[in-house]
């Protein structure tokens, strides 16, 4: 009866925590679930505890963060423990608030607003801390090293230099996934850190003043005016609705000759735009768009992008287009970045999509390594044969979900905590945790996660500690032979906006509870305001807001 | 006598005007003198009068500005006659309010905050107006056409065109005059764009990061962290300042390892700093800096720059000596731009150091064509020849001199004007004028200068048809046969600061009189604050400032 006891310990876990959100709670137990049956001796914070680090004569224990990203960042501002020296490599030394990347290509927000330096937030941290700015090439898991370059490409040999760690994090998010279309790499914009902003800002501002000489014929013009966002998710729409804005409300009059020439495009290979909302909102969306005069595309896939056109693909007759672009904007997701790949074969995970992790976000396949944010992925494959060990050994839940129509596994599990001796449908089951799988396999690649991620990692540093000193005190699970002071990562979904331009936005909380207008657009501005990683954010955000309510945007080529 | 009526003329000319400043009123009279010995028939403004353009079946004169500095947008700025289609063309799409640079290099003032659109500027004025984001690379008086290249490289015919013009404004500003030094060009950093300010910005910082990476040695980071200012003017004195300020009360608490390898040197060929400045100033600045330690150089003459170290001749020893280091700013002055240059030659004035106008701007040589600002300078060469004709006619004026004291030659032509039978020495004639002339043969290549020009000229153009069709109102000096509806061009000078860091400025008013201090600065911020173009302007620098008070510099390297 081991698998039972299993199944109980779970849902004791998952019922014991008050959580407002179901989703969340199955999400713990997606990534809780596996650890049960992967149990073994080893703490995955075995060689984070001070004790250790004690025996070594006293010396600190190195710890190496690669990014300073969401994830990188939050888990150096929540880390309070002076049992290391860290040691801080990103190719940046600030940590930009992304979100608001979209703002600033239009001017609403100013670039320098939304960043802070990484050396002010760890400024009187009680651990010691180096920042490096460059960037990992290589990671050497047997040999505990990290190979950084300069981004300064300095020459002399001054360039290249490697570090040791005893403890890695790694947090260094993920590239852009072109999938491989030819041209992309070369003609399209990119928006994933502030240079990229400030470049696709500045490529519409020069196709501006090009359309503006003697020299370009009328149908030059059309091509140059013509803006192309591939990727209808979140950034891409959020984009498509800030440069509508950005012109209508403020070049228009600025270049009004233009203004019959500019056309905006938004193409998506998949059926529908923001497919992660609910159809209202992509009805809204739609309907918004279209008013606005944004061409949306859906079923277009892009097959091709050379320096003046862009070739899409008609999903349903097959055919084939080309258009003729000024600029392209390329929102489409993300892919695991050269350096990880190459780490992931060294460790044993070279088959996977990306980088797996246990749920204490440990890496799997090395020690002392662990990984946060869009580089990593909670590995859910031990989950699938908990699951289908239950079928096996529990027939009887077909019939007790059939019974009482349980719509998800959560619902199921809390019932059958109270009354063990009900029957479960193993088909209603099976969908029911399906639902669950598709939800939980991978956690989306959002600041809200790599931030989540980066504050559990850090109070685990910051308790490990403790743990060893108190074995009895914040250890939990100890039963069967598993020794886990923590508790495993659990995401915490608090609802995601979609700003549509026009003073509206679009947001849906957990629960599928949506709301779309002007004051969904309140609350993105108080949200995004309170989410400022800094004061110093804060008060530049809002007064740029300010400023740009009182005197727009500005159209210079800067 | 005609000499003498002449004589007569412009003093009544001069004492008439009611202007605070001595050096003022000389200057114009230093302006205007000339223009009596060179008397034509031709008013300098016959092109421009609107009676003219409506003989053309009504179509609007073209008139072409070349530049949006200080002189080109203060002139569009004044400008209010619908009598011309005005086309502008300027490399850059924005006016950028300079005094602010070396504040922008240091992150106190962000870039965007100094900066308004040109068309913005423009926008709702009476005449109609087209911008081109352009270069002018030659200019043909003969056919009347200016030759522009886009500032985008866009190959296909596509990116040069000629512009005809009725009328020509240029303002097109100067190069910096790098004396042929070599390597300046290469390695050195300049401040006259916004672009120089962010590169320079963004070049301290890499000095700063590269400082902190593992492989660079001990001599390599005092190099690294060694910035050189030459130019000990005003430009060169106040980044010296801010330089220290921003390095000493933001980062040296960021990146503490550095603090003792940093070093501020300020080279200067002459023998003080802010040579333009009383003494008491130049004092001040020199045990301020000597406090700062920032290092001092004079008599000290850059003969080389290399990438890593910048060649300094001692001028009293001869001696050479390569100093080692990590930026330097290169700020002594300007010079003729190869267009200007070019377009000299072919209007012969090919052996003049600086393109020459007459007291109304007009430039000497060519029709139709005026000049404003650092590209051109008022030719004060007629003015000469008249002081060698009061010389020989009449010598009593020695006599007149010796007996009143008189200090300088204001004085001389208002006491001589309110007693013509008094004598005047012709020695201390000859003195006082050589005083006014060292004063007023070149007008400073300020922004002051500049925008004051570009106001006259916009209101000559404004009234030109209004004094063509009532001639007996505006027009003035209408005696000997010459016909000049506008008083000539007179600059009046409101003073200069020089801030010195640690929030404190140094101001000379005109009369020589200086104040030096906190409340200096104070008075800084006031004025800088008013001068701003727009309320745009105004509001986001303020708010710039106070966000700097509050939260410190931005360090990213952005």
């Amino acid at each position: 009866m081991k698998g039972f006891q299993i199944f109980n310990r779970a849902s004791t876990a998952i019922t014991n925590r008050a959580t407002p959100s179901k989703l969340l709670i199955v999400l713990t137990f997606g990534a809780a679930g596996g650890a049960f049956l992967a149990i073994s001796d080893d703490s995955p914070f075995r060689s984070l505890t001070a004790g250790e680090s004690g025996n070594d004569g006293g010396k600190k224990k190195k710890l190496v963060v690669l990014g300073t990203g969401w994830g990188g960042t939050t888990f150096l501002k929540n880390l309070k423990t002076s049992a290391y020296d860290v040691h801080v490599v990103s190719p940046h030394n600030y940590f930009t608030f992304t979100p608001l990347l979209p703002s600033v290509t239009n001017g609403t927000v100013e670039a320098r607003s939304i960043v802070e330096p990484i050396r002010n937030i760890v400024r009187n941290k009680p651990y010691n801390v180096e920042f490096k700015e460059a960037e990992c090439y290589r990671i050497d898991p047997v040999n505990k090293k990290v190979y950084c370059r300069s981004i300064q490409n300095l020459g002399h040999g001054e360039n290249e230099f490697a570090l040791d760690y005893d403890v890695l994090v790694i947090a260094m998010g993920a590239r852009v996934n072109t999938f491989n279309t030819p041209g992309v790499e070369e003609h399209a914009h990119f928006l994933k850190e502030v240079d990229d902003a400030q470049k696709l800002r500045r490529s519409i501002i020069d196709c501006y003043e090009r359309a503006s000489l003697p020299t370009i014929s009328d149908e030059e013009k059309k091509r140059i005016m013509h803006f192309v966002v591939v990727g209808g998710g979140p950034t891409g729409v959020e984009y498509a609705a800030e440069l509508h804005d950005f012109a209508s409300q403020d070049l228009a009059s600025l270049y009004p000759s233009l203004k019959d020439y500019l056309k905006i495009t938004l193409l998506e290979a998949g059926n529908h735009i923001l497919p992660m909302f609910h159809k209202k909102v992509t009805d809204f969306a739609n309907e918004k768009f279209q008013k606005d005069q944004i061409d949306v595309k859906t079923g277009s896939m892009v097959v091709k992008v050379s320096d003046k056109d862009i070739s899409t693909k008609n999903r349903a007759t097959g055919q084939i287009e080309a258009i003729p672009y000024g600029v392209v904007l390329w929102s489409t997701g993300i892919a695991t970045r050269p350096v990880i790949a190459e780490f992931m074969e060294k460790i044993g995970q070279a088959g996977k999509r990306v980088m797996a992790t246990d749920e204490w976000l440990k890496v799997q396949g090395c020690d002392d390594v662990y990984a946060l944010g869009d580089c990593a992925s909670i590995d859910v494959g031990d989950f699938k044969e908990f699951v289908k060990d239950i079928y096996e050994r529990y027939p009887q839940v077909r019939k007790y979900l059939e019974k009482n129509k349980l719509k998800n596994f959560e619902s199921l599990l809390r019932n059958a905590q109270g009354d063990s001796q009900k029957k479960i449908d193993i088909e209603a089951l099976k969908k029911a945790l399906s639902e669950v799988d598709s939800q939980v396999s991978f956690l989306p690649p959002t600041a809200q996660v790599a931030s989540q991620q980066g504050k559990y990692l850090a109070a685990c540093f910051n308790k490990a500690g403790r743990c060893e000193m108190k074995p009895e005190g914040p250890f939990r699970f100890q039963e069967s032979g598993g020794r886990y002071p923590f508790h495993p990562f659990s995401y915490k979904h608090s609802g995601q906006f979609a700003p549509l331009g026009g003073e509206q936005a679009a947001v849906q909380f957990p629960g599928d509870w949506v709301s779309i207008g002007h004051a969904s657009q309140g609350l993105w501005y108080t949200v995004y305001a309170s989410k400022l990683v800094t004061w110093r954010t804060k008060v530049l955000v809002v007064s740029d807001w300010f400023r740009r309510f009182t005197f727009g945007r500005d159209s210079s080529h800067l």
